[in-house]
């Protein structure tokens, strides 16, 4: 399988360079008979879309999608779903500049040895622009989902220092109402004030996204390797500038003892549920029907303004600040991708239990 | 592909239960020609048996591997390599009294609701049994990882609340000297402590388990889905009662900005190095040849003698004193478990690459 | 995945060599809660044990399965199934003198190609030995299958030149009772007698099987690349001998015109019918609910006493003729080979299908 | 992994429908630096275009291909290569006609059961223009095996009861400059003849496709179930139309014995050859380093003038005459598609081999 393809039964192959014509995906494997609502889908691109607000780099796209194939009458046949977003935007001279250099932690060095050959317009394959591809897939995902009842919704919940400590869970709404996905009022303003410190530094911010999952029946996930938690984890941190994923009460689990974390099961009216929820509604692997939770940390985008030493690809030491469009931090445009990823991973794993995991009388 | 093989070219398909006859596994994949010592795979597995010391269960199996096929004259052919290590010590009747409970934070539940039906003797395909196969996996992958200067430690980096602070690696030998595999005696010292305390009230703890990969090449690592970190967390979060894993500088990466955490490039004695190395080692997803950091978190096992509240198969809440043999935490059994998994992710993605990602003139 | 793994849901996994010390496999993604008669899966493999009549080859192994997991109180528990088949009859000696020559269209000369190395005692992974593996794994395959009123049957339609000629469908009790699994009386006894006249000669007979798949639901087999009889194709190409698999009217189709070839639909007491199924149940790679056919060509075995000109490791020219235990045909004994084969590839299919084709309401 | 990808490390998504704006495809695994001509894909494109010739459909298509991504100053990026062929000539209502009734031996009736859905407009997924896709990457492949020698070739051998019976090997350009793909001038005229007739008859022919694939390293191919030939089977039987396929020797394998059969090998000038090759090219279903060798029996197209006596969507019967634009054999149309899923399955098992198979000083 082609390691741009994620899933089992439920695929998304992702193509696509930042400054080539177009990104876009194939889905292979999602049901027949769904009637979907196209426009939701680019709703969900929208707001995923760079230039929205101060920070958010000002490169414009208008991310319009493009269904080729795999819709008759409105409704899915079966067959592979292909969409395309073409790249409107491309200003491939403003990288000429990065061309014979390798920025700090960035994909510069590694793609050229690699690959021996490196796109450097835009960061090519590299670009958080091919993150696009995820969200139109996870929007459809989140169409077959639904039907089912569950439901994905992340938000900002650090930024830079600034943590949110608020355990209720927002709507969906309020999320996208903020410009940086930051749904409580009183932390936003303060993470706003750090986004600005840093922008005007010509600095960017790492932070952190929270991501709950409801409505899962009790049972998606595999014993051993494909764990829910395992595929969840992997799915996320395939995310551009992930650098990592803690599930329910996180580094918790490391200091505190099992007597005071154990989820104890209890029945209410005949629905069996935890009477707390650290494991994150997956124990051994398997969803247990509670709600899901995850958090993943991702990093500031390296690439900055501000003055850094770094070496050319003749191995000379420079200075480098990075001009061209840029985000000051990733977390805002992340939290639809980690949605989507989460999208894309539960449908996979809905396919797969309701086909193997029934008793045999399937 | 079943969920339970690990790996696309250097799979390993990993099969038993705690009280089935026997555990298992098949290596499809290992390159032929490989001269294996047999001895040093038992020796790894001797590691991970449990009835070592005081913080470990006390279930007595001699973890003796049998080879079936795919060796010839002490060398791979290239055909699977099938292993077992039978079951000795099975108890079945020790968990009678499960039988119709569901453990808090345990895969009882989540398995009768996936598959209808349970095995409940030693916790079945949940029981950290599985992971010897792992280990003895791992093993082979490191004698053939071995060959290009690729090592992989881990160790016990954090247990309960008492964390290690040094930043020293240490060596193999030191880590397997001490009993709960952790190196740096100071720390060593406060954590027997911290696990007799729970011990004696019969709770159990969680911890962290640091690891690491030295002697990569850049280069190792798909872009998008397959990043060598996706690979890695879902590898590890594979591992029973892992709850999150962190890469490089972790959780620093959420709240420090850019200018304090990229690594810049130099080149020192023709060798392309980081200033530092906060990345841990992967960019963009791909290996860029510095050493690969990674941290696990590890809940405390949920099996334990203090009476705890929960739920019967009926619905009937009951207070649940967990009998048998269980360890008080699971790092130290899960650092060879870290070690196996990293090393079957790095093998396979080893040869991945000397595939794919060349130039054409392969 | 592995290249010794069968399936995408329903996924054998085989291993082991002719003189190692057992070959095995492990069947991951069985539904579990499946009631597993262990004894008909016996019989089956006794159904495909050398040893048995004049044309058989007289290696005698007993073929006492062992099954190591997935099975608690009689029932699948959706956990992997391993089983073992130990060797009993290894005779390495037999085949020193094989060691260092290539024997004409064997495996010798492509896997020392390969590999580098060569286990050349019984022809290593290559023997035939290995599909007493699939048999095993078919048979329980069939288990799960009959559930839903599927079955296959497959006989010796062909041996050399002797072609039977009936479009009757036989009893599978009838098969079996032929030594050569040739139902029907007549042909049989032709069958037999041109068997006997080659082995007087140090020689062996090439032939056909039939295979027939009855109780398919229409639609299992996906569009484009793993169309029903593609799959199929590879199924039984992937046994040892096969040189060739026609389906329905097989070479019919290449002669004669679409309007003599087609299959008309038509719909009697509410079922819908081809009046004609020259399609052989296959239209456009999708079951259409009619009985299935192949025919699965086979060369006569290669390794025979009669004297062969051929080359030794070194370069010579030299005439070899082989001792040892050989089949004068393989198609007795590949007879439930094809079984197994089709039987792995229908459950494959038959899980695929309950899940990803049904309309969005699964 | 999705059923619309082709290969394991050189791998295809093909999507798309007859009647929806485009088809197209995404290669993922195509090694970096190769220096594409895009010139040739589009020339090998045209090779396989309708609306050429008196036996061709006329539906009328430019089938020039755009490529999104994955090439960058004209060579291989490492990255999926996405291409686009859009559909130009589209007449849906060609098909109203069809959208109640089920051809005989069509994809119609399958399609509704397996998928509750049917895209009635040109078959849909089941035209072949979906082999348009196919077409392409093979195209691309060819430029990668060229470089070590590797060559694909196609021609049409039987077309109704016309066989030619040469055995020489023609060359490409003789191939295409036959309307019909059939190089030998004396079969050639009597092959169109044979066409000449059917379609004045409103009927269609079946035939077979010879493929030869040359300068194979002796080593690829997989033991057991992913032999080469069973891989070509799979790779063949996917495409449109295919009933069989039979390799080397093909029916003779059935019939004559071993001693006839078998090919004996010699050395000559240091060079490994076998003095026949019956086998075509494979033994043990790994490749030899001679040529490969297979045919490939095709139906007749079922959409025929000529009434035919079917079924509608309510069960009623009806006579039923095609309009529309249908080839009166699908074989010359057939012959680019052939090479193209040998040039895709070999280009996935030459990465495949330059990995795995080596000794383990990789």
């Amino acid at each position: 399988m082609g390691s741009n393809t994620f899933g089992k039964l439920f695929c998304l192959t992702s193509f696509g360079e930042s400054h080539a014509s177009a990104i876009g995906g194939v889905i292979d494997g999602c049901p027949a008979g769904l009637e979907l609502d196209l426009g939701r889908i680019q709703l969900e691109l929208d707001l995923r879309r760079p230039g929205q607000g101060d920070f958010s780099s000002p490169r414009f796209e208008t991310d319009q999608i493009q269904i080729l194939s795999g819709i008759f009458e409105g409704k899915t046949t079966g067959t592979p779903i292909a969409f395309l977003i073409p790249n409107k935007n491309q200003k491939p001279s403003d990288y000429d500049a990065l061309k014979d250099i390798y920025r700090p932690s960035h994909a510069d060095f590694v793609y050229e040895k690699k690959y021996g050959i490196r796109d450097y317009r835009g960061s090519g394959r590299a670009s958080a622009r091919e993150t696009a591809v995820r969200v139109a897939a996870g929007a459809l995902a989140r169409q077959f989902l639904e039907q089912y009842g569950i439901k994905v919704l992340a938000w900002a919940k650090q930024i830079g220092p600034v943590q949110d400590l608020s355990s209720e869970i927002p709507l969906r709404a309020a999320v996208y109402a903020s410009e940086i996905r930051a749904p409580f009022a009183e932390s936003e303003q303060k993470m706003k004030q750090h986004l600005q410190r840093l922008k005007n530094e010509g600095d960017a911010a790492g932070g952190t996204v929270h991501c709950i999952i409801q409505g899962l029946p009790a049972g998606l996930g595999e014993p051993v390797f494909d764990k829910l938690n395992a595929r969840l984890a992997s799915a996320f941190m395939g995310i551009n500038a992930a650098k990592g994923v803690l599930f329910g009460a996180g580094m918790d689990f490391a200091s505190k003892a099992a007597g005071t974390m154990n989820d104890a099961w209890e029945v209410i009216d005949g629905q069996w549920k935890t009477k707390t929820n650290h494991s994150g509604g997956i124990q051994a692997g398997i969803s247990n029907g509670m709600d899901v939770h995850a958090d993943i940390i991702f990093k500031a985008p390296s690439s900055i303004q501000k003055g850094q030493l770094t070496a050319t690809k003749n191995g000379k030491q420079d200075v480098l600040s990075i001009k061209g469009r840029h985000d000051p931090c990733v977390v805002p445009r992340a939290v639809p991708v980690v949605e989507a990823m989460a999208l894309l991973a539960i449908a996979d794993f809905f396919l797969l239990q309701s086909k193997q995991s029934r008793s045999a009388s399937v």
